[in-house]
């Protein structure tokens, strides 16, 4: 934890906080921090700044905290994602706030298996820790706004325009020759949504409808990575360009 | 899995294979191939090609492989990694072979804990399977090196120049301003040695021990990211630049 997260509810008139959750225990056991110390700390969807330990009672930590600096800015990468199998979703939550991504849309497509859906991997109880463990790795806080889309025709038609205005959008395709790099830049776009399929790939027909609403396909290179580390590194390339 | 690794001794006059493993088990369950199917097929550290189902009987798979065509080329990155949790270091194997390095070195530092090499995850038994998973998924077959070393300093002082010789070297510094692009770019190298220190980071004697050593620093952005986080977008960015 490079940044402890609170939330805005649990800062009491003063700055006081208190902490008795794995916080408190990670704050103890793992940065074994001692009364008058400083941690970064920030608001959830707020402001950046830091937190004094001011008594350690037990597994409780009260500290005082002062967040009045700005947050990193909004991340300019929005990522659309074939729902993948529970297991890699699972690591991906945290890794995808670290990178920092701005909204996460996930989909159903033709390749993904229909019970990826019905995983508690997908509820907001289970994915909102682990987004919040990606932001205090990556000393940000701003949550990316997630949503669940069955059907991929719905979205691209009639709701994308709305929920991604005005990005440059790209679709990965282990076949395409022009480089995320390239595609970012020839666009000069101030946001990029990057699509990314299941293992087996969009079938055709979801490949033509991603290409009749903007989307271009963008390769890197002859290997073919699982859809957690495809993620990592695409993402991590369209930083760079953008 | 998309590319069936085999052990060069598992292949039999006239190209017979028999599997009754893991892989056996992964063509019948999740590819469900038929007699008469072509897979793609290589040998461990030698040539691609395909490998014929001629039959199925129970748990046992037996197939023709004709395995002539080149493998992809030896990746031109290396990894100079300071032991991470072992949990993260188990994840991090197979996403290593996938997105490709030739040697992966992996070193003690002063921020990294003792019992961090006590583990089964740094032993080949453990670690072998991991890598071959990374390879069939990415159609390699060409087996990172692995090495272990107890002191950087000997590492560095007496070592790298035979282990990796005439790589350009970098070293991964939340702090430097140098991109890794740039870098990579600025010294047209052949291959890339990338160091990537304890989640803690190196301290101020490694960090002078790299420098002494040719090793320059570059940044990738304000966010701090897991180890494993981290090696997948630096050696992307490094590929994507090579």
């Amino acid at each position: 934890v490079n940044l402890l997260l609170l939330g805005r509810g649990e800062i009491r008139p003063g700055g006081v906080v208190e902490l008795s959750d794995g916080r408190a225990d990670h704050l103890q056991r793992v940065l074994k921090v001692a009364v008058g110390q400083d941690v970064r700390a920030g608001v959830i969807d707020g402001p950046i700044g830091t937190a004094t330990v001011t008594a350690i009672a037990g597994a409780t930590i009260i500290l005082r905290a002062t967040v009045d600096g700005d947050p990193p800015p909004r991340p300019r990468v929005d990522l659309l994602l074939a729902v993948p199998r529970p297991k890699v979703m699972r690591r991906l939550w945290a890794q995808l706030s670290a990178i920092g991504v701005g909204r996460i849309l996930l989909t159903n497509a033709a390749r993904v298996e229909r019970n990826y859906f019905d995983t508690h991997v997908l509820t907001s109880e289970s994915y909102r820790p682990l987004l919040v463990e990606g932001l205090q790795q990556a000393r940000d806080t701003r949550l990316p706004l997630v949503s669940i889309h069955r059907q991929l025709k719905v979205l691209v038609e009639d709701e994308l325009d709305e929920l991604v205005p005005d990005a440059s959008r790209l679709v990965a395709d282990p076949s395409a020759t022009l480089t995320v790099g390239e595609a970012v830049k020839a666009d000069r776009s101030e946001r990029v949504l990057l699509a990314v399929g299941p293992e087996g790939g969009w079938n055709a027909f979801e490949m033509e409808l991603l290409a009749a609403h903007r989307f271009r396909a963008v390769g890197m290179g002859q290997r073919t990575l699982r859809t957690d580390t495809a993620c990592v590194a695409l993402l991590t390339l369209v930083h760079d360009a953008i």
